[in-house]
């Protein structure tokens, strides 16, 4: 399959490398990382075990690209204004486009754009960061779930899943897209918040009583968003967010990428994670007052 | 009037050196500034007008300076655990204290020790801070509201602040402490604790819509925990946090104590301003859920 990937950061890098370590045709728009990938290959350190591509089909614009079977989106949401002019380009008349971003609203912006038809979402879970120019480094994780932006199952959805496994991707086609990027925020709301806030990493902030009750507190407030967007099955809010912090504290030290972005002067992912799931909730007549001062907090800090 | 100054900080030196000017006999317990004001006296840099005391009575040990008629407390709570220690050698049969610390719990811990009866607490609107070893800086205001800690009006709450009067500092007898304490926390709570976690100063804070929204609802936090505390009168919560935030709108970047506090990495009064305060808000059955996350927050960062 012919596949263009829009946003090559780490997550764009690793799993457009996985797919073309597999035998799919791979087209990387690349900015930071160009030169080195063009002259050098792109090099993949995983705790998977090591990988080097040699000859990598490298790009400066999406013109250049043209047509693709697949976009892959992995574009940083601070981003998401240039995002359909970096899209249009590869779309013929049949192209789906996948994106893998966090937080919400990037489907619906595709799908206004392009058409809803086009339009799938995935939900990432790997840690994996940059290194040197043409590097990347994937430190664990990594399983996918994706599905239709519409809703409900499609043999594409399924198709794109055995892709990604045959690349040695865990990816799950499911039938309720919503219920999977609202469980990620469940996550990703405290944790991403707290340790870009505080500057502390997952293991500090559960270490601190208190905010291990935050923590609790902020997570419970997402699920009753969640639960509020007519989901396919409704979310265990006692079960699930005990769930999620047994699985944070066997984090060793991890540093949340909106903690990173924070220690490093970048723009943090706050409408994605914050301000669109704060407007759908709500809309839902949900209110989330915690995380409505959380996102207040980080939003004041960004000035 | 034979007065000890326990605590001879910004504030401490401050007030100490308006009485001593007016002909008091002042006797301060100090510690960084004990051997510049031996040799050299104090200085005191006024928005006022600079004046200058040659001979300061200085003492490292509270034993050395034995019974007074009033001891002046004004002592960061943070160092709460020595106030007893530090207050017991001054007293004689009739001395009282007044202690002019933040927050609450600071006539409590004395009553406790000495007795009610003893007891009075100030509420200070005091901008100062501390120079060179030997020297303080009044930056502005400088008003005291002070009241016996068993309420009610009394002979010689009106005599102290007679005396603060003739000194050159605003001072009023109220007979309502309670109430004069948590009207300071309204300013208090939202400032001191945004400022510090944020590093931002209250003209940074209220340049941001939002943050600005959530100084509003912070303070009406607070005036729901005070309203629940038998005041003599209730504050009325539209109308007071209305008068703060445009009294604070006309700051110039002032720099709340927390924030250079946390600045300077020196730990913060979070007892007295906030672990206190949410105490006596649930006693009352009023719950802040604002101000605890903010609790939390800041207490987080303290390790």
């Amino acid at each position: 399959m012919r596949i263009g990937i829009i946003g090559s950061g780490a997550l764009g890098l690793y799993y457009g490398a996985m797919l073309q370590r597999s035998g799919q045709d791979l087209h990387f728009l690349l900015r930071r990382d160009y030169q080195a990938i063009q002259e050098n290959g792109l090099h993949v350190f995983s705790c998977h075990g090591d990988f080097y591509l040699p000859q990598v089909a490298s790009y400066l614009t999406p013109q250049e690209i043209g047509p693709v079977d697949l976009v892959i989106v992995g574009l940083k949401t601070i981003s998401n204004h240039h995002l359909i002019e970096l899209v249009r380009p590869l779309l013929g008349d049949n192209t789906a486009i996948l994106t893998l971003q966090n937080g919400l609203g990037n489907e619906e912006l595709l799908a206004t754009a392009f058409g809803p038809e086009r339009v799938l979402g995935g939900v990432a879970f790997l840690c994996s960061n940059r290194g040197e120019p043409g590097t990347v480094h994937h430190l664990g994780e990594g399983k996918i779930l994706l599905g239709e932006f519409r809703g409900g199952s499609s043999q594409r959805s399924h198709n794109l899943a055995e892709m990604f496994q045959t690349a040695g991707v865990p990816c799950t086609a499911v039938s309720d897209l919503r219920r999977a990027r609202w469980e990620k925020l469940v996550w990703n709301i405290p944790f991403n918040g707290l340790s870009a806030l505080l500057e502390k990493d997952v293991t500090e902030i559960l270490n601190h009583p208190p905010s291990k009750e935050l923590v609790k507190k902020l997570m419970l407030e997402v699920i009753a968003g969640a639960n509020a967007q007519k989901l396919e099955t409704q979310i265990d809010a006692l079960k699930f967010s005990q769930q999620l912090i047994s699985f944070s504290e066997k984090m060793d030290h991890y540093r949340p990428s909106m903690m990173i972005d924070r220690i490093e002067g970048r723009a943090l992912e706050l409408e994605a994670i914050y301000a669109i799931p704060l407007q759908q909730a709500k809309t839902a007549n949900v209110s989330m007052p915690l995380i409505e001062m959380l996102f207040t907090l980080l939003d004041c800090g960004e000035n």
